[in-house]
């Protein structure tokens, strides 16, 4: 798709100056230059907003004051002309009523995730997402690694066999400090939603596994932990579940494993063998196996062994690595082939509104179970 | 305490030709030159049993028909020709048993985990224990290992400030082929008692934990799976708990994980720190900081930062690799030194009867909380 | 600088589509939104080159058919249109000539290496360069790696005290497949230069070697290899080297090292301390010490221990993988970032000319040593 | 061969208490149960023979005050109690000559390495032993490691094609301390000869690249290095060299390595594959291929892939690592099944003293090449 169009005109709310995820999706989107941002409303802090337009190349007059007024002014400019694509990168309670206003206006939508603050409104984006003709993404970075996609091909076409296990986990170490309450906006419910570390990393997890292992997780028993007085939300969740078809594991996320960075790792084993992946080597994937040497599959266009879902999400050669931001690049360029095809709904190869669905019924089985003491709660994507 | 005494008279119940882990005790004992093979009764196949003898170069009159009888005939013998150690290597259900009537005899007993098969047992071996002036010690192989050492003392000396988080795992996979069913004894109630992964590695991850953590481990809500049909006990089993001062935690025991060898690992996270050590690459202890890079011991008798109790445990110097048979004649040494000087109950840097009755007690809530659907249940340590 | 100031306008010869290279530039250059794609003279085949100039947005009239027809065209056009930069993505033997024409006509270069194909012509580039007013860049990606530099300054500041030995290795499997004689023009020394191997990835080790000690190689003793009957260059070098200061040391490069990736690593040791980092795990960095437990110094803006230098060169968070088109960004964005000064020469944080002169030396240096059946050569940047 | 048969006699030359190695043979022999230690020459120093020997529970009589008296006396003994394998731990120059006494008394060999301190010496002590009657083994450790016999039967069996490359480097640390002068004696040529990193560890990395490819390294070109003024020996040692067959490659071997420990490791790449082995890891073999992902194959008797020759040489399942002491066991095990065969010459398994000829001509080669500039030279194993 790169280098094939012309640029996909995109604007972004939220991720001005100084806001660290803003970055990341600009750099990702131009990594393939199929996008070029044309609009924005960054900031509420006016200096911020404009400085940051700046710093794109955005008009001045195309630095909106708020989300409401980009909407309203972008529809008003000539077709070849208007915003294309919004990216959504403020705090959570915000995604859902932008996209919905967004799509309501024709304009796809690359949200970053969770979807929203409760399954509630996540499920009536999702109604809304139906009828509408526009598409839909989820910043669900992690299921833009190639070797993510060659796990999800391997289950599917049986290496395994029948499923048993899944223990996938997500430790950072960010919010351990004694004393420190950073992250303010993701500590507080009204912006958030009820989940804490649930909703920031939790549905990384939550997501991947059920991505690769290409089942539903049914159930949960959810402990979960707050380790600074001040925060309200939980910075750490111990999870036991059950998938639909009976398979057991474990789910780890927590914000205060002391010296951990961002160590997402996944494992499932069945009857035949095993696969383990990690974020932060994510160019190998190792395939363990009962009656033969455990084999690692590695990244890159000219490696063996690699299903053409992995390929396609490759740019090098082996042994260069890839990594986070080529993650997200590869749904931006996906995003990119959808809009290009003027298809609709959930992008081919990009977590969709499903995805978010499921996350938010995840974090809220994973609540309701804590607050009943560790009860068995079955996730549900209706409110 | 090596090459400085004459070796101490030993004897084995089990451990036969083809017993595995007969041979891996003879082997680790003989490390040091600490201890003399004299007698056994080895296997209730008579041919078995005095093959064994004749190799270990025990004369035939002491390769003894069954464990009864060793007992009662080696007392008879003079007190400098008689068996000072047996060495339990049998089915679970007999550990007590015969650990009841070699303490009785004044016989020291050295013992393969569990330690029996229920609480109540146990407890009436510890009770008997306090009184026997003779020596207990069980084969928790992994508290013999260097660098656990050197975790536990970081740990004390408030490495990582108050404790938050442990997780700890053993997976396997060796009973996850497809209809395999082996393991025939462990899978059988009347001799494994109620657990089965949970007796054979469950307990080698519980008692890990607490002894690097110096926590004692309150309360676990415990899912157990079971993957052949013909099983009668759990081969796999995802516990939550928490510890009697509020640190929360995983557990994760499987012997289901295809293609996994044995996986234990640890990691405990702090204020300050965290730390993280597995026993496939024992001789490396990584420990994570916020404010400074994250740090590799390694073990050798000459690596810088490691604690006497590490140093002491050590054969050689880093990077020659020592491994599971050093780590469990670490446990034979002090054992042999306990004997020097005419100690009695635990010896020092041997795991005991208070960690087998923990072991016992983590079981038995672990298989509680099972059946009453991941309640969560407190460990008692009495029947 | 990126997204502070108007991209600056680019053009690419060679690098037409189904060029590998060509692409990983743009996708470096674009990654921070310092550049626009402007013209090009691609390929030799018209089609290509339209398709090339097409798919990156580029007018026809700016897909010119040459890169004499290219600089010539371009100048005509008025000073706020015409290109800035050229980025020469040719065979070997045309980066001399290409950058000479650019440089006199006033626009920047940044060039694939080597820098050309013997130090003769190296030299009157550089020697042009000292008074041309423009800026020259050479793509030794591998010095863009955030923990290069800080391995650099972490030499420099003394952490290792005086050095004593280098090891410098990068061993490829690609060209080892019997028979296989790909990578045609790399093998004919009418195109590449006297070396093979060398070229290709030999310089990448020395210039690494070089630019972390801060060193230079003062005489090789090399045996070079050719595995393939019609190979005429090598595809193989082992070398021994030392150093202005006496360290000496090794450096092996080899593209017969059958399943080897792109294994680019080096090992520097002084009285103090050692270092070691590797291309493919490249956001770690391992510092051994005689005193103290090895630490494992980790990339990321939020990591502890690192220089400036290398927070400079990081966008993302210890645990989001950043990897080689990241490190090649980051001689971008320091191009981009001269241009913006108006500085002449070699841009700050780029490798420039002198390490293109060093690199051709070396590459002749070790072919004569050759010859001459591994007697030392010195050295020489002057033809 | 571990309990089977009663254990073989052994003395100790060499070895005293606080003498490290001493006690590492005395470890690996007894793990298997083959030896009983009868008699030795422990020390010069009076005080540490005796005490050493009453460690061992050698009676007093056959602590004997030197080497020449051991050997003197032992003849006087009943044959059914006399020493029948003497282990040599001394220094470098006294290895010929007690081992030739001891051929000559009838008394089996093993002997720490190099064989000796020249050729010529060890040239005869070969031609003595092929009418002797007796067994010689020498002490290279690492060939006892099973991976090591998995790779050299990988390579006989043709796994990776025509061999192309050997790369092989055992870097140590620990006569890097500013100032240190540690391991006197190895630093005096009387003692040692006139290699002194050569002869400590850089015949273990010669020794495993014969042992491995099964090639004979014909000529090598040295650069040899001294990093302390008071030493008389090199202390590290960068070597090219070429088999018999042409293939090429380079052997590192160094003291100075700040921080390393025993860094042992090599690589070896042929026409369809290559192979990685470390002795820091020593459980893992990786197997690279250019059309299917790599293998890991791992130790243990119930990993898959493994030939005979590996799987006899360990003890334990895998994911319970062996170690050094394992590895050194497995010459003792095997040298002792060689006596119960009643075998002479070199044992079956255990390196001999063709390996220690060939071995003695490397480091005489390698000098001499130091000395004339890094000229070729070929290995002579006649003086």
């Amino acid at each position: 798709m790169a280098e094939l169009f012309p640029p996909i005109r995109a604007g972004m709310i939220g991720g001005g100056q100084g806001a660290f995820i803003g970055q990341v999706h600009r750099m990702a989107a131009r990594l393939d230059g199929d996008y070029a941002w044309v609009c924005g409303a960054f900031s509420r802090n006016a200096d911020n907003n404009q400085a940051t337009a700046d710093g794109l190349g955005i008009e001045s007059a195309r630095a909106y004051a708020d989300w409401e007024t980009l909407i309203e002014q972008e529809q008003r400019l000539p077709a070849d002309q208007r915003v294309q694509l919004l990216v959504i990168a403020t705090p959570n309670h915000l995604h859902v009523p932008i996209a919905r206003a967004a799509l309501a206006a024709g304009i796809h939508v690359f949200s970053e995730k969770p979807a929203g603050i409760d399954v509630g409104e996540v499920a009536a984006l999702a109604a809304q997402l139906d009828s509408s003709g526009t598409l839909y993404g989820l910043a669900h970075t992690y299921l833009g690694y190639p070797l993510v996609w060659q796990a999800q091909e391997m289950v599917s076409q049986g290496a395994l066999g029948a499923l048993r296990k899944i223990h996938v986990e997500y430790p950072q170490g960010w919010l351990g400090k004694a004393g420190d309450n950073a992250g303010a906006w993701r500590a507080d419910p009204a912006q958030s939603g009820v989940g804490g570390c649930l909703a920031d990393i939790g549905t990384h997890a939550f997501t991947l596994a059920e991505f690769i292992s290409g089942q539903k997780i049914d159930q949960v028993c959810a402990a979960l932990g707050r380790h600074a007085d001040a925060r309200q939300l939980d910075d750490d969740a111990d999870v036991l579940f059950r998938t639909e078809t009976g398979v057991s594991g474990t789910l780890i996320a927590s914000q205060v494993c002391t010296g951990e960075e961002n160590g997402l790792k996944i494992r499932l084993y069945g009857e035949y063998g095993g696969l383990e992946w990690q974020q932060m080597a994510p160019n190998s994937l190792i395939h363990r196996r009962h009656d033969a040497p455990q084999r690692c599959l590695r990244a890159g266009i000219d490696r063996p062994g690699l299903y053409p879902v992995a390929q396609a999400r490759l740019r090098l050669p082996g042994g260069h690595p890839e990594g986070y931001l080529e993650a997200l690049a590869n749904l931006y360029r996906d995003f990119a082939k959808a809009i290009h095809q003027q298809a609709a709904g959930t992008p081919a190869g990009v977590p969709g509104i499903q995805a978010g669905l499921r996350g938010m019924a995840f974090i809220e089985a994973a609540v309701r179970s804590h607050r009943d003491h560790q009860r068995w709660v079955a996730l549900k994507t209706a409110a």
